[in-house]
């Protein structure tokens, strides 16, 4: 059982188990996604994956009921149990229960009219071997492809995103990879690449599949402190011109770029799909 | 809008909506873990993320009616609308609609005595700024202390992925720091470092950082031939030697390990965390 230190546990908190019979990364992401609805409240949540036994469900309704006693308000028990039975132990605990499956799954039956297979391991199983495959391929190449390494990848590369150091692009490949399979290069535009005006020769035949990142000065120093205190790499000045020169660039060149200053890199790699119209090659 | 070739468009083919406010990872993310349910059915998926205006979610939904007047049967949207009023317009389309935070939020807000913010961008927006730096830290990390580079990393990690070239090592381990903000290093063991029976000099001090990744042999072959088909590196034989050797470490010295045959990247990442206990750092 995994305790998530989502926040410092006070008086009014809220415990919040996430239960699966599977990996419950399901579980995890939409009760998250939920609970940040809700700023007045801190939660803390414990992770509960495999549970798929009658025996095993009963035991995590034993610790609700202890987390219920103990903190004196119940908890919240998020689940998604492929096996329906599964869910009766937590029902009859004292947590309130969220089933992401038993909402949905209904309506869904009837609409496809299908049962559904209650298979286990499905949505994060290897169920496809050929997904696991192409998202294996995928992060290798973006490991390889990635700052500037390997210029050779750009041909086969699904996108290439340029930018100054540490505006994110290392972990945007990663997610695109991970996430959805997809093929992304990175290349780091230096100082004499951004004083020259002009792409760099790698970059020049692939222009259609650049794709620029800019950030907020402030932001970015702030960044780069965290790597380095030494010399001008976060100085302000060195900041404010690297960015200046690339959004120039980005501009003349007629190069889409998004501002990461707000965004998580969810939202980062989420932007540039919808704006480049470049398709997943697997979900989530 | 993107189109996910989730699988081949046939004449009985389902169109999936994936729409939301934000990013739409949560919704694909639900969406895919149910239609993982129904076998006989052959889905296209169509993300349309950021539908922040009354405007565009007319758009949308007059997509969703022109779906349905192709295909001949209505297609299945599923949202998550911060902003409630968004879903209108869809709930008057053709579509069979399925909305997240509706099914969940009311429960919530009773519970909680307390009213959802219906604050956009929460879920996958860069709301905590500390718990982005956290996870461009962690992928940094595990980038450089990936495939036994920068060993003085060790003394960090939070765990050290080991097994034999192509287990898994490296998507785990980033898996692992884009999701939760956990600082894993891993270390591919040798031909000379299986032969010797021992641990390398490298690890002994952080034995009970130590998880192992196993393979089937066959498994590990046609992995490897991907990555190159000369020499004896795929070979029958020599893949058994290095998994048996692998394999017979692990037990010696009590390494805790994982078949990683059938298991996907997030259940090899579930599986460690569940077993070892470590916590994650963030949530998805």
């Amino acid at each position: 059982m995994v305790v998530n230190d989502m926040d410092e546990f006070a008086m009014t908190d809220r415990t919040v188990f996430f239960v699966s019979d599977q990996t419950g990364v399901t579980v995890e992401t939409l009760g998250h996604s939920l609970l940040t609805q809700f700023d007045g409240v801190q939660f803390k949540g414990v992770t509960v994956p495999f549970v798929d036994s009658l025996d095993k469900a009963t035991r995590v309704a034993k610790e609700v009921d202890l987390d219920a006693q103990r903190v004196g308000v119940r908890p919240i028990v998020f689940t998604s149990f492929v096996h329906e039975q599964l869910r009766e132990p937590l029902l009859a605990s004292k947590g309130l229960v969220l089933d992401f499956f038993e909402a949905f799954l209904g309506p869904l039956e009837v609409e496809l009219q299908s049962p559904s297979s209650h298979t286990l391991g499905k949505a994060h199983g290897i169920d496809d071997i050929k997904s696991y495959d192409s998202r294996i391929a995928a992060t290798n190449f973006a490991m390889d492809a990635d700052d500037g390494h390997s210029l050779h990848h750009y041909e086969r590369a699904d996108l290439i995103l340029i930018g100054v150091s540490r505006t994110g692009k290392t972990p945007t490949c990663l997610y695109l990879a991970l996430q959805y399979g997809l093929f992304p290069a990175n290349y780091p535009l230096t100082e004499d690449d951004l004083e020259s005006g002009q792409l760099p020769d790698a970059l020049r035949n692939y222009r259609k599949k650049l794709y620029g990142l800019t950030i907020a000065p402030e932001r970015l120093r702030q960044i780069r402190r965290e790597r380095s205190t030494v010399g001008r790499y976060s100085s302000k000045q060195q900041v404010s011109y690297e960015l200046e020169l690339a959004e120039a660039l980005y501009k003349k060149l007629g190069i889409p770029f998004i501002n990461t200053t707000q965004c998580s890199i969810e939202e980062i790699a989420s932007r540039i799909l919808n704006e480049t119209g470049i398709e997943r090659r697997m979900g989530p």
